[in-house]
């Protein structure tokens, strides 16, 4: 039988990269709800905001209200809370809320990386020794690394491309590497291939994974991934956000999706499943039809017959 | 690097299992053209309808009709044309149509094989002899096992029920098995299990697989099993059919997805994803809202954007 690792560390990142491309901004109150139930189901790594510019992404503007809430409702100190940051002035305000992680996003792809945060690679790399002048011992500093198994503007983005990313960035002081397919476009083969190459210089430990489910095959790359020893994955409750298109269209991963997969396998994730149904049976109620999540309702209704069907 | 199988076949059966659930029957004309296009797509293996009382089915009533013009259609004879068949009538009928395949699904799940055609599992298996007795030489019987993978009504299904069923099906006469994940339960190490004991007995060529995506694991199910040697797989075109409650929620596994997600991983399946997604956007026509297709219409669109993300 094929090895998996025992448990797998499942982040949550409704609250971030779920909400942000919202153009309507959801009340605190509602986040901080949405937060505990994502907390009561288990997660022990959620992303919860990122300290961007209110003009930027209003929706994160109760970023730091967020965090201060949220930590007191983690009254075990058991999740660690993650927060992404777009440059130094972000650093800052993550700091001084002292969430435990920050996520720091580089695209592999040069020109993705200019149309994304107005910058070359260069100097957003440069800029990771800034942001280490003011980390605390206790924080991590994550590098995403977005595109990395694919580019929206056509740049070839090879195993080795991503290889002198992931060193780039662990030489300027990354404590972790995320590998980010930013729009969809990873295949298993493909999963393998980079990883094959990333894990010669960096233990799964500091290694995460954060796919997306464009074509439907992210479970089928997690798998992979989780054959080759990683066990450190993002995805989204209720598959909300990833993309700017459609609502409703799929663009990350379905935490619940990836807790079924692994759950089901035998591999601990130590998330409730139907708690975690119960947190995206309440994103449906304040975002209707934004979710991927009409599979679950469905199942768990009544026993189905499929007429002389297979 | 993982070893995968260099070609897979891919069945396509959307003008079957596709269109049985709807109650409102698609005119002959409309099943035709979409015929045309999954040929011209490249599939050499398609299911075409089911030899049923148009009483139980009526979407079905035109089999004969859609069988005789499909087959005026493959030109260059290079396509399998497989109908399902319930009982004995519906074999008459099928050699009558001259199709080049019958599928006859049995159950693994007693409980499930009785509410499913009113019969016991060992009523079923017996009547496989009666289908020989009429079966033409060149055409093929294949024994579908339903919920091989999990019962709605809880049957525990073991990987040694389904090799029973495997061998008491084999024994009765079948040419080629394949196992139906009925309710989409299926996971990649219990895919693994049930086919690592069904492979003893079966080589690969005579060994199908039909997996529904109720849970989003269907490609990661399809390729722990592609790891494994197998390689002829069932799907349907925009993920229609396979589940009898809400139109566009997920029951059959996409046929877009699986033909992108081998053909990007270099595996050939002579299957053109451009023209098979046109079909796609044909079944969007005649059947708004009934396919998984949303994504492949999002990602054929412009580079996207997404501020700060990863």
């Amino acid at each position: 039988m094929t090895v998996y690792p025992e448990c797998v560390e499942l982040t949550d990142v409704c609250l971030r990269d779920g909400l942000q491309n919202l153009e309507t901004p959801i009340p605190t109150e509602e986040k901080i709800v949405l937060a505990e139930k994502l907390i009561e189901a288990g997660f022990n790594s959620m992303e919860l905001c990122s300290f961007v510019s209110p003009k930027w992404i209003p929706q994160m503007a109760d970023a730091a209200n967020v965090v201060e809430t949220v930590k007191k409702l983690d009254k075990a100190h058991k999740v660690r809370f993650i927060a992404l940051i777009p440059n130094l002035k972000g650093m800052e305000r993550a700091v001084a809320s002292g969430v435990d992680a920050v996520t720091y996003v580089i695209s592999v792809s040069e020109r993705h990386n200019i149309n994304n945060v107005n910058r070359s690679c260069a100097e957003s790399f440069a800029q990771i020794k800034e942001l280490k002048k003011i980390q605390p011992q206790e924080m991590t500093l994550c590098l995403a690394l977005a595109t990395s198994f694919g580019c929206p503007y056509g740049e070839n983005i090879s195993p080795e491309c991503v290889l002198n990313a992931v060193r780039t960035g662990l030489e300027f002081g990354a404590d972790e590497i995320m590998l980010a397919d930013t729009i969809g476009a990873a295949n298993p083969a493909m999963i393998e291939r980079v990883l094959e190459a990333v894990l010669k210089f960096l233990p799964p430990d500091r290694l995460k994974l954060h796919l997306h489910d464009t074509r439907g095959l992210a479970m089928a790359n997690y798998l992979v991934a989780a054959q080759m020893g990683i066990y450190r994955f993002e995805a989204s409750a209720g598959g909300l956000g990833g993309c700017p298109y459609a609502p409703g269209a799929t663009g990350n991963a379905a935490s619940e999706d990836l807790n079924c997969m692994f759950t089901e396998m035998g591999i601990k994730t130590g998330v409730n499943q139907e708690k975690l149904l119960k947190a995206v049976a309440y994103i449906d109620s304040i975002l209707p039809g934004c979710t991927t999540s009409s599979n679950w309702k469905r199942i768990s209704g009544a026993p189905m017959r499929i007429s002389c069907g297979a």
